[in-house]
């Protein structure tokens, strides 16, 4: 958990071009950045291939809380890691592609299922499903390692 | 190769709630959906971990070509893959979180760096870098498997 899984701390703090700067973001600033949106990415492997699924999250005492709806596929990957969890990467972003303006960020940490009842219950509230009764639960990742990106104009 | 990495199959073809829909994407409409976006998620396996980087994308005779303007994660990681590539999902999706209605699609496939000069040089045309400079090349992916959906409005 020591390297940057997607080597965005390799790139010089302000890249410019283009009109646009990349500034890399601060840990906390990051994860507040993806409190401002509900839609992202758990990235996660899956019989040794690396998969992605779009799914809803909030933020709960900086954790984040992933939504499951599709009950299969993340619910059995993390019950056959046991209570250690297991590593996934998640991302959001809010970039305009028109303007190429905003923010992306990748957490990478331990996953693990909720299983408390009344933590099940209390995201249940938070978390409103898109698209109800396929979901399943919610998971926590505790992010480890929280990196980002964000693109803004170059000053003239 | 077989399975669905993301588990986007093992849903049924059209789940109701919440007024919206979960439709599945046959493989030719979800690759077109993704050519009609710029930006998308490449994710891949580093040092045995998940990871993701937002990244611009072309189609090109049904190849998902991909900017890479970080140099040293993704040429490093396909450099020492060697000619047969590395296998790596590419997630793009459109969905408005206020609306939620939208769409997002997962491809699957080997990757391998872009090496012909001539391809080089017509893909750097192509993708216009968002932020110049950092650009170290291409990659293409072929998608061996594209699965995605769509959420849409139930019919009343």
């Amino acid at each position: 958990m020591k390297s940057d899984p997607a080597g965005a701390t390799t790139t010089s703090p302000a890249v410019s071009m283009s009109g646009r700067l990349m500034e890399e973001l601060g840990a906390d600033e990051a994860l507040r950045l993806l409190g401002t949106v509900e839609l992202g990415r758990i990235v996660f492997t899956r019989h040794a291939l690396p998969a992605v699924r779009p799914v809803n999250h909030r933020l709960d005492a900086g954790d984040i809380i992933v939504q499951v709806q599709d009950g299969s596929t993340l619910a059995a990957l993390l019950a056959a890691q046991g209570d250690a969890g297991v590593v996934v990467a998640y991302e959001a972003d809010a970039i305009d592609q028109g303007e190429r303006l905003g923010w992306s960020v990748v957490a990478t940490g331990y996953a693990t299922a909720v299983t408390i009842p009344s933590e099940i219950e209390r995201y249940a509230h938070l978390l409103q499903p898109w698209v109800e009764g396929t979901a399943s639960g919610a998971i926590r990742i505790r992010p480890d390692l929280v990196t980002g990106f964000r693109l803004r104009e170059s000053s003239p």
